[in-house]
Parts: structure tokens; C-alpha cells; sequence
């Protein structure tokens, strides 16, 4: 994902994006009571992704950063201590404004990142597809390579959080986006999955947890099937 | 070395390696009672060491790694907890099966691999051949590059665990064999180094040690002398 | 810089080395006391800095180091324990010989590495270049890149060790070698750093600090600047 759309309202900040090729789809939102100081008028902005992260890591982990819109430049101004860095903006007008469908999936899974972590790290070595199935008693992790390499991790429900498999489902998804979405979040958070049968996976995390007040965030993900297997 | 034959008989596993150009051969032993559970059947399995080593990797250091040959598909099916990874065997009849000749080498040498491994880092930046000489009273590891540099570590009898030199000795290597070896053990892992004028060294260490029960498997080392030196 | 040219007097030891393109200029003194052992006949010798890192990075951080000219050979040898490293000395003949001009600079700043550190990062992902400068109550860095990235640190008397600008200045420079220069030293270590208008700048720092007899030594950096301004 190379741009994304930041919007700003009165309760909180949201970033939406989408990959170029429209296979993944991600929504994340933090409320206002994730800052330390919230004072905005609703907006929103274009983000060039590669740039505001390398802003951000400029900040170290216990360092304030405040976010501010220049209006006059069209720029992002971010201030953390005595340092101020300013990125310009992108134009929101072309942008997508992706909306997460309502899908109804017939599977549920929750589960901790750990649990499939390294599953998908083997997998990583297979192939670069990934299928993901339910059955009433286990989640399943399937990848299948050339010659006899294949990896296969069953979850059964004494590793899962909760499993709600009414039907057994199974799709197949781009391994990398799966694996970006799942390693960009702490081993100890659980995954909502919802799947189907060549249908879409919807991951649900919660984000900016925080231990006296609970999580002040989520995260939204979506991915589209690949339905020509070979 | 990018294939090796394991084989398996009713006391242990032995893994066998000879580089593409026959300059050096490795044999690992791992006894019965290195294992957890041993249950074989006499066999043998052509082993991808690259992809062997990519499946191990999965495994984290006090993972319980089950491998279990599917002679339905000849893949070597590894079990790490609900992980399972399976990799295709390699043919081993047009394997060879290396024998570590029996040598009559006038010099035997014992010291630990963090003696040497210093002067191994220094050598790497002079040359890529490094000769290995004993003589009454020391033990030396001589690397000379182009122009003046040069590497020069001389170990008396107190760096070293043993010198039995009735003769001079001294051949030259390849740095990056011997080095390869000498790395792959830990610091304090003592090396049986064997040596004559022009001829291979053999190096034996001990493999699988336990605190309680001592070695429990063994690495032979057998590498071709470089005669023409220049 | 590719070569230095170390001067050994009877005081202690000097390495000067100019960058090819002479926008750079370092000097550094370690004296006598600096040493464990010291005992030199006035000489200098030609290194290569490259190859000089090598070999020192084959000691340890508690290692002793012991330097010695191999004066039949033409060679530097170096003694760490029991290992021996002999590299090449260049011809200084054709060296130049640069001497760090007096100049007289109306700003000086006195600030630690660490207070800048940040700035310099942030610069690096935004241009090539950086405009240090000066007024009456601030030391600032700023960093315009392309389209409306920039970086602005601006550093109060609070901030800084010292700040004596009886008139405003600003200056351009390298980022590449800016940042080399400061990076080089520990968080810490505080740079005596000497500005004027578009006029090179001045930085002074001390080496070999220890705790109980303070620095035995010091390096000097002079780089000029970038006038033409785009």
C-alpha cells in the first residue's frame, strides 16, 4: 500500500488503505482517548505511507510526537521535541474511500498471533500462498509447494481462543499480505477471523491496548481469495 | 555442500557430506541416546542440506523436532508441536558414500575453538588459505596475503590442551573450509586437530554434549592439503 | 577518506587525512599518556584507513594493542595477545601534509552528540545538505529537501552548553560528512563547534576521555561549505 487516506473527526483519527491491485484492504482507527491531546477539526489527508513512517521513526518509543496540518503548504508538520519535520501531502480527491464490506462469513475463528506465527514463517520457505480452513474442531494453516514441501498447522480448540465452525470453509489467500497483517501486531493479541469458502478473510484486532483502560484502537483487514488454484 | 546421506541404523544417525570438489568431507554421529525417542528401521535418506537446515530453522531451541520418513511420497516429514513440514527426499544411489580414510599423521594437536578463532577473523581478511604447522613447543595457524600482510597466531603449550609433535609439520588450507568447521562449533568446544607436511588435517570434536551424561555424537573433519603453494 | 598520514613525535601520536575532494579536513591527537606504553623514535608513516579498521577490529574491546613499524619491510605490525597482523604502509611522500587553516569565526556553540542526533537522522531521509546556524538565543539545523519536506531543529540555551553569536550565522554542508564527523563520537562528548556566513565549520572534540586524568586527546574537523545554494 503506497498512499492512504487519514480522517479526522471529533472522536478520533481513522487511516484507510488499499493495495494497488484492490486484493487487500486495511482500516484502522484510534479514538481520541488513545492521544494525549486531541484538539482537531474534521479533515483528512493523503499520506504517502513510505514517508510517514520514516517520519515516525524518527521518534523514539517514549518520545511525544505531535501531528499537525499545515494548511498553507498543504504539509503534515510533526513535531517531537525540539524537532520539527514536515512531509508534504498527497491529494485526496482520486483517492479510493474503501468502505470494509458487510460479509457474511459462516466461520469464526479467534486465536493469538503466536499461535500461528510459526506457521507462517514455514510456510514463508513453501510457497507464497496460504489456505485457510475450519472444520468444527480445528483451524487450519495449509501450504502446499512445488515438489513434496508442504506445511500444515492444526490448531485444535484447546489453542483457540474460540472457534465457531458451523460449516467447513476454506480459501486461499496471498501468503505475503497475510503474513504483513499478522507480524505487524505483538504475539500476545488476538486475531477475529471470519471466513468462508472462496470467500474473503476479515481480521479484527484491537490496537493502542492499553492495561487500565483496555484497547483504544482496532485494526480491520480484508483480503480477497485466490480462486484459480492450480 | 548441497546434498548429504543420512543414515539410520538401530544406534544413531550418521550424516555424511563430501563438497562438490572433494577437497573436504564431513561425518556427524548422534547416538541413540542423543534423542528423546529413537525408533528407526536401518535406512538411508538423501538429504538437501540447504532446505534441511530452512526446515529446522522453524523449530525454536527448546522445540521437540520429530522427523518421520513418508516412504509413500520419499519425503521427510518434521514435526515441530501442531506444525508439520514435509520436504522431498533426494535419490542416494548416485550419492557417494565418503569413507574418512585412515591416516598415519605424525602431529596431534587439542585446543579449544576460541583459541583459534581470532586468528581465523584475521585471516579472512588477508588471504583464503591459511597453513597450519606444529612443532615442539607450538602450534601455528600462518596466513600470508599480497603485499606485507600477514596473520600470524603462534600457540605455546598454555593455550593448548595438548601438542604430540616428534616432527615439524606443516599445509596449507583453505580458509574458508577450515573455517566453516571451526565455527560451527562454541567457544569452548575442543578440537582434535591432526597433522603432517602436505597432507589432509583431521579434526574431531564432540557433538551433542550434556552436562550430565558427556558427548553423545561426534563430527570427523577430514580436509585436502593445498600443495601448490606459489 | 581513503589515506591518512600518521606523524609519531615524542609526545604522542597525530593522524591527519584530507577527502579527495578537499571538502573535508579531520586531525586527530592522542598523547603519550593515552598509551600503556609509549616509546617511539619521531617518523611517520602512510596508512590505508580502510584496511587500517580492518585489522583493529580484530581486537577485542579489552585487548591490548601493540603497534610497531616493521621499518625492512615497510610494514605496520600489530601484536593483540598472541596473534600477529602485518598490513602495508603507503609512501607519504605524495601526502598532503594539511594543516587545519586559523580562521576566525564570529559563533561558537558548545552542544552533546546526543542533542543533535535526532536532527541528523531526520535530515538524512530529506536531503543531502544541511545549513547549520546561528542567533543570539538558538543553534539551529535545517534541512529543506524536495517538494515540503523539511527538518527544523532549533536548540535554546537551555539546550546547549554554550552560545556566543554576537551576530546571526548560517552555513551549508555536506550532510554525508557532517554526520560521519558527529556519529563518530559516543552521545555524550560534547562538540565545540565554530560557525560564520557561508564559511566552513569548526568542530573540536575530545578523544581517549578518561574518567580519573580526563582526555588525552582530541580531533579536529573542518569542512566547508556549500555556497551555491539552489
Amino acid at each position: 500500500m503506497d498512499e492512504a487516506k487519514l480522517n479526522v473527526t471529533e472522536d478520533g483519527l481513522q487511516i484507510k488503505a488499499v493495495d494497488p491491485s484492490h486484493v487487500a484492504m486495511i482500516e484502522t482507527n484510534l479514538a481520541k482517548s488513545a492521544f494525549d491531546v486531541f484538539e482537531a477539526e474534521p479533515m483528512e489527508m493523503g499520506l504517502d505511507i513510505d514517508k510517514f513512517k520514516t517520519v515516525l521513526t524518527v521518534a523514539g518509543k517514549t518520545d511525544m510526537v505531535e501531528l499537525e496540518k499545515d494548511d498553507d503548504l498543504n504539509r503534515l508538520v510533526v513535531n517531537i521535541g525540539n524537532l520539527t519535520r514536515a512531509m508534504p501531502l498527497l491529494d485526496t480527491s482520486g483517492m479510493p474511500d474503501p468502505k470494509v464490506p458487510s460479509l457474511d462469513l459462516p466461520a469464526s475463528v479467534s486465536v493469538a498471533v503466536g499461535e500461528i506465527g510459526q506457521g507462517i514463517k514455514a510456510s514463508k520457505t513453501v510457497s507464497d500462498h496460504i489456505a485457510l480452513s475450519t472444520s468444527k474442531d480445528s483451524f487450519r494453516l495449509v501450504c502446499e509447494g512445488d515438489n513434496q514441501n508442504s506445511v500444515d498447522l492444526s490448531l485444535g480448540k484447546e489453542q483457540l481462543e474460540k472457534l465457531d465452525s458451523s460449516e467447513d470453509t476454506t480459501s486461499l489467500f496471498s501468503l505475503e499480505y497475510f503474513a504483513l497483517m499478522v507480524n505487524s501486531l505483538p504475539a500476545d493479541r488476538i486475531l477475529h477471523i471470519n471466513l468462508g469458502t472462496d470467500l474473503p478473510v476479515k481480521i479484527d484486532a484491537d490496537l493502542a491496548v492499553d492495561d487500565m483502560t483496555g484497547a483504544q484502537g482496532n485494526v480491520k483487514f480484508l483480503l480477497a481469495p485466490r480462486i484459480d488454484r492450480d
